[in-house]
Formats: structure tokens, C-alpha cells, sequence
């Protein structure tokens, strides 16, 4: 069996100019860097790539820029869920028109408690708009960004309409129960991790592969975890560990910004501490801190 | 004094035709009637309207199809707040080149539990790219929907820097302590009332009008609370009780398809019943149910 969507991808940041648009210079270095050093695929313009503070064009030309400085668009698995269908819909086949089949779909987040039919009606809507059997979408549940979760009897749904088409579901809620309970409940279904720490729980039961933010520091180690976990459980626990202090560090400020920041001391590149509003970047004093943290943690 | 935003204002919602694309005509038709019936203003495309179900370029031509259709620039503030800071620009730089100056402008709303000094930011950076003098902005909080509540710090502080083009807030949250607590805290601030069942109250508190979704159905109760709670309390009280009911009414069900069916019910126009996902219509056995409840409520 293979799975649509599988091993160690990274949930890509996005670095801005002074003028806070995308510095698609440095953004391809990354995306070079992240597949030298241990990525299979490359999820730019998520949540950690600041996708909805960029409009529909903005989108379109990052992901141009990134296949134009020589990413294979077989590497890439761009975000285009939207509030608003037809900008989905737009997104979805400029992804398509670029070569691009697999991209990561969130539900339209504006209006809360929405039905499973709405739901369902909604990426219904943009599937059939679409209209290419050659797009493979990953659903995308990440309750406490979207405030949309998505539910198991969705899931279900969305799979038997669009068979071949929805082909697997990055789960950032962090619930263990739920991302593993999917394994389960969807044979053959591309079951992809959002956090770090669930990675190698994941694996071991029957899971694709993992889309996280720490992937943006340590691919190397996220790579350990993927290519050893049967070999080699203990050389894939250590990793894990090791994955797992990663992303407390990320979390030591907010998120988003703490991981640019990081990028920023790996790279010497201090561009890559800015952030799109309503994110706000970390100041000089916590990117030092932050800095000398990684370098400890790096030494071990 | 006088408030930059006050009276009587519909949260208009938007029909849409068989392919869910906006329906100009049935909009126009729909404003006219609210502008005869009680509305001092239209505040077309907001959380009623399904703003953010439609892109930028259909937002722009629901504005502008409103406009040739002979409402006045002065009597409309369309929403113009997006989760990308991009579009909320593009919106409110189109509605100032048509004429409009005041807009009703939600935070970005994707990332959740932003600090004050983040959104601060994000209202700012659309503010000044914006560059215009004539820009009146409402700002938008209605936490439920957003999930992006906006505290008493940062509209001070957005008061204090965008003195005159900050004029006011529309708070849809349902708490009344905050929603009268912003009258004595920002004077001469235009603070509007998002649910029906608190116009009243505001009015007596000192507060400047509404923006109501009840207003879609009953922009003549409206009219007579806000024309005579000062003159004569009973009627105003009595208009009030009556909001009330019909506020009720369209609870019945999800609140917007079941304003769009009550809206289709008064036309004979079904079709005003359509809404986008992940909004779901009502069907035709709670239209009919809907339709008669209105109809009893009317001969009361």
C-alpha cells in the first residue's frame, strides 16, 4: 500500500522584505535547505507559512517563485483552503495549471459551528469546481486556529464521494486519540501528523508521514525518526526526544514567530524574524535568548 | 455631537442566484426596500451578508452593482475586513474610490489569541496604506464569529492614534456590560449594537444605533425605537419587545439561511432562500414553518 501523502514534510515559514512582502529569495533557499536535509515534501503557505495573511495573487506568486527557483512541484504541497470558496477554487487550479496535485485544504474558517453538510457542501463545491481528477487533496483539522474541526462522519463522507481525490488529513489539533483513531477508521487514508510529538506514535500505528513546524529546524532529526522507527525503535525514540525539545523551544514565545526567529540564527539572516500582522515578531533581547537556546540544544 | 455612524442600519444579507453567484437585482431591490422601511444606513457585506464567502473581485461588484443601482455612497458601510491584510486594503481603498467612506472593518481573523500590539498593528498597516483622510472606520467585534475579540486597550489605542478616521465600533458580541461599558469609556465614539434585543438599552446608555440582523425583516420596528425612545419610552418599549420576538424568530434555525428564508417569505422570491456552504438553506418544510411564524408575529 502507499499512501498519497507520506514521510517527513515540512509546514514551510515564509520569510517578508522590510515591506513585509514574501522574500522569495531566502524562501527558496529554505525550501532547498529543508530538502537536503532530510524532507520528502515541502508544505508551503500553511498555517506556519502565514498563508492567510497573504491574498490570493501574493499565494499564487510564492508558489510560482518557489517552483521558478527549481522545486518540483511534485515536492510541493501548497495550502489553498480559504474563507471564501472561490478563492479556494482559484488557488486550487493555479496549483493544478503549475503542475502541482497535492495541496493541504482547509474548511472555510469565518463562520463557526458549521454543519457536516455544510461542511461536506462546501469542499464538494470546490472539488467539482475544480474539476480535475488529477488533484489529490489533504483535508486539513487544526481546531484551535480554524475554530472548524472536522469530524470523523465528514471525513468518511468526503473520502466515499471523492474517492482517489480525498486522499488523507493533516490532524494539528494535537489530540493523540483522534489522529490515531483515524488510522483505524480510514484503511489506505494518508493520516499525517501536524505536531512533532506525535510523530513516531503515529508511525508505529499505521500513520503516513507528518507535516510540522519544528521540520523548519530539524529536519535531520524528523528524517531519523521516519527511517528508523522499524529498523531501529531506540535510535527512532532518541530522535523523537530530541523532536520533542524542539518544539518546546518553539513554543517558548508564540509559535510562528519563534520558529522564523530560529530560522533567522540559523541562517544569520535576521530578515527571517519578520512577521505579517496580527503576528508579532520576537524582539531583539528573546531572538538572543532563543538563539542560545537552539545552540545548547543543537550541542547535545 | 454627532456620531459618525448612527440610527438605524441592516446588516443587509446578500441572494444569490441558482449557481450561488450574487444576485445584483434582488440585492437592489432588497436595499431600496430597507431604505424606505426604516434604514438610515446599509451595512452590506457582513457576517449576515456572507462577506467572506465571496472573494474580492465579487465583493467589489456587489458594491458596485449596489451603487448603479442608485444607493446613495453616503447610506452604505460594506465590510471590508479580511483575514489577509492585502484584501481588507483592496476593499476599503475600492469602497473610498467609489465614494464610500465608511466601512465596517473585522480584525484578521485566522490567527487566534493575537496580542493587542498585534492587531494594533494589523488595523494600522491597513489604515496607512489606505492613505486616505476620508476613511471612517467601524471597527467589528463579534467574538463568536472572529474569534478575534477586540479589548477596550486596543480601541483606545487605535482611537488615539486614528483620531477622526477610527470613529466607532459594532459589537455583536451579546454582552451587554460591554457593549454599554464602551459608551462611557470612548466618548463620542459611534458605538452600534450588533443584536437587536440591545438597541434600546444602548440608546438610553448613550450609545449611537445598530447594525442588526433582525433589520433585514423589520426595519420599521427599528425605526420607532430610535425615533422615539426619547419622546415616548412606552412605544419605544413596546417597538423594542416586538425587535425582540422577531430576533427570536430568526433563531429558529441557523440565523442567516432562516433570515434569508424570512426574507424570501415577505418577496414571494424563493430564491432569496440560497445561501453559499458552509451556510446550509433552510428546506422547504422550515421555510413554510418560518414563514407562518412570521406571518402570526405580523398580525400581533
Amino acid at each position: 500500500m502507499s499512501f498519497a501523502v507520506s514521510g517527513v514534510n515540512s509546514a514551510v515559514a515564509t520569510p517578508v522584505d522590510a515591506e513585509l512582502n514574501p522574500d522569495i529569495g531566502l524562501l527558496a533557499a529554505h525550501c532547498r535547505w529543508l530538502l537536503e536535509t532530510g524532507c520528502d515534501g515541502l508544505a508551503i503557505l500553511g498555517t506556519t507559512g502565514e498563508a492567510n495573511s497573504f491574498s490570493v495573487a501574493e499565494r499564487q506568486a510564492i508558489l510560482e517563485g518557489v517552483l521558478k527557483a527549481g522545486i518540483a512541484p511534485t515536492q510541493l504541497l501548497p495550502g489553498t483552503g480559504c474563507a471564501a470558496g472561490p478563492d479556494t477554487v482559484a488557488l486550487t487550479q493555479h496549483a493544478l495549471a503549475n503542475g502541482v496535485q497535492r495541496v493541504v485544504m482547509l474548511p472555510p474558517f469565518y463562520y463557526k459551528n458549521p454543519t457536516d453538510e455544510g461542511l461536506f457542501a462546501a469542499y464538494a463545491r470546490v472539488i467539482e469546481a475544480v474539476g480535475d481528477d488529477r488533484l489529490r487533496v489533504l483535508l486539513y483539522h487544526i481546531p484551535q486556529m480554524s475554530a472548524v474541526p472536522l469530524s470523523y462522519e465528514l471525513i468518511g463522507r468526503l473520502i466515499e464521494a471523492f474517492p482517489g481525490i480525498v486522499v488523507g488529513i493533516k490532524d494539528s489539533s494535537g489530540d493523540r486519540d483522534n489522529l490515531l483513531g483515524m488510522v483505524k477508521a480510514f484503511p489506505g487514508f494518508s493520516v499525517i501528523a501536524g505536531p512533532d510529538p506525535l510523530f513516531l506514535d503515529l508511525l508505529r500505528a499505521g500513520g503516513a508521514g507528518c507535516i510540522t513546524g519544528a521540520s523548519n529546524l530539524i529536519p535531520d532529526v524528523l528524517r531519523t525518526i521516519y527511517d528508523s522507527w522499524q529498523t531501529d525503535p531506540a535510535r527512532a525514540e532518541a530522535a523523537q526526544g530530541k523532536a520533542i525539545a524542539w518544539r518546546n523551544l518553539t513554543m517558548t514565545h508564540a509559535q510562528m514567530p519563534t520558529i522564523k526567529a530560529l530560522i533567522g540564527a540559523r541562517t544569520g539572516e535576521t530578515g527571517w524574524r519578520r512577521v505579517r500582522p496580527p503576528l508579532v515578531a520576537l524582539d531583539e533581547g528573546q531572538a538572543v535568548e532563543i538563539s542560545a537556546k537552539a545552540a545548547s540544544l543543537r550541542a547535545q
